[in-house]
């Protein structure tokens, strides 16, 4: 019986002062719900679906409610959700009307032949599962309609207010040895109808592999995908490296390459794991034991007693 | 200068024998007229795309005119394209109403800040394009249109309906070592509305990077998903293996993990080349120097002379 393991991430960038505690504490939350739905016996996988339900539920994280809004106005939502022990996938990207898109993406792996069904399929396929849509207006806050509005305005600097949002994410390491990931994001605002960043591609947004460890990624999505990152991190704990380790050298690979920055988690299938980032912030949550970890800047890692922690 | 390769594949699985000769005389002719594009000062890039797009517009193959059609009876074209050079990349999925999606894919990596476009926002970037846009019926061909109807009536096998029938690719280097890889699909026959394979992932239906090399491949979109395979194939000549290797031992790896059959064709960037599949057969064709090298079963590897070939 292994240890089990649950860490998740509200997403790379910078968080203004007033954002900071409350996203800490949905992280922390988030990651013990998870945790204890493993300790009731439920998978890595269950694990990761519930930590991003969670996340995409609150308004503060650029997933499920609270996404950013695409140049017409609208949330368009990517997610994957990858089991590592069958290398088991499934994907939805540019998905409308969906509150909780890691729980469709995890429909599309275990209900369908496939591994990504985007936009239009993605709705017709939710119709004919009875999965409930929602009226859009219904995920978006009005601090993402906001943001949207003054990026339309001449002289607005997208990458300025894009840099404090970003994708959530968890990975897990159940009792039976088994490893998940799960990202979910509403991509760049006043991103192009259409976009699809990396969250929903195996390997940019996420990995999971049993035989290795599991991966969660976030940051500019182009970027990520052009450098693989998730399945990079993964190749390096392959070749013997740490979590932490493989890491630090996917990111600084990233930066090098691309002058870009982002953050990600890793666990590998001995339980080890890491939180790291090369942005100013990352919120993180890991439990393992009955210990709580936490931080959101560079050597900020907090800690305390599960039991110190309310239900 | 380095000494320009072009590498073309029509897909991995089983061709049926009145389709061999053609789709071999096909392409060589790929193959060829991206290594004249070459030769007149074009880029890798221009040549990846010239030969997918002259691969596509020929309704044997599965990809633009010919494609296999949804369960709807529909055409949802896959396409990417990338530059070994910058890692810059262009995608677009599930695109309908589109002849040449690898065209469209390029003008996703040149023209927007984004990597991929999927359904409704790729279409819509067509037209902000002025991209010509083409009826479906213009793609649908009696033969694609046959096999769906065959695949809806009870008892029949997708799975042996599908084995003859594969994606496009290329790859190739040019004289300035810049490599790139392109690669475009109709997907499986009879999928479902939405459903994106490999194709258009990055790291899976395709990668190039100057660094190492480049890769297209085919077979089973969800099967080279799970295992990232064009991105292990780079990551084996990364570590030294030639191309031939490094395809060899990502392919056995997909057999071995996922019981799954594909091909692919590979570069690195000092021009060794290879084309391989587990499937029964692959139409591959390179061209580099004043020859040419063609086959389409296992150990066949015919040869002749650039000059032999009429233009």
């Amino acid at each position: 019986m292994m240890n089990p393991v649950v860490v998740v991430h509200g997403g790379s960038g910078r968080y203004t002062e007033d954002r900071k505690e409350v996203c800490l504490l949905e992280v922390r939350n988030a990651a013990l719900e998870g945790y204890r739905l493993i300790q009731q016996g439920g998978s890595a996988l269950d694990a990761v679906e519930e930590a991003s339900v969670i996340l995409e539920n609150h308004p503060l994280f650029n997933a499920g409610c609270g996404s950013v809004l695409n140049e017409c106005g609208e949330t368009e939502l990517d997610a994957i959700i990858m089991d590592g022990k069958t290398l088991g996938t499934g994907a939805v990207s540019a998905v409308r009307n969906i509150a909780n898109p890691t729980k469709l993406a995890r429909l599309v792996m275990e209900q369908t032949k496939h591994v990504m069904l985007t936009d239009r399929g993605a709705s017709r396929f939710a119709k004919t599962m009875g999965f409930p849509e929602v009226p859009m207006e219904s995920l978006v806050t009005e601090r993402a309609r906001e943001r949207w509005r003054r990026n339309l305005q001449p002289g607005s600097n997208p990458v300025e207010l894009q840099i404090e949002l970003g994708t959530i994410g968890a990975v897990a390491l159940d009792s039976d040895g088994n490893v998940a990931c799960a990202t979910s994001t509403g991509g760049l605002t006043n991103k192009m109808v259409g976009r699809v960043g990396d969250t929903p591609c195996i390997g940019g947004g996420g990995y999971a592999d049993n035989q290795s460890g599991a991966v969660s990624t976030t940051g500019n999505g182009e970027a990520i995908m052009k450098v693989t990152l998730a399945r990079l991190i993964v190749f390096h704990m392959e070749q013997g490296m740490s979590p932490a380790e493989a890491t630090d050298t996917g990111l600084q690979y990233m930066w090098t390459r691309l002058q870009s920055h982002g953050g990600a988690i890793a666990i590998n299938n001995a339980g080890d794991w890491t939180a790291k980032f090369t942005s100013e912030n990352m919120a993180w949550a890991a439990v393992t034991g009955d210990m709580l970890f936490y931080g959101i800047a560079l050597g900020d890692v907090r800690t305390s007693g599960i039991e110190d922690i309310p239900q």
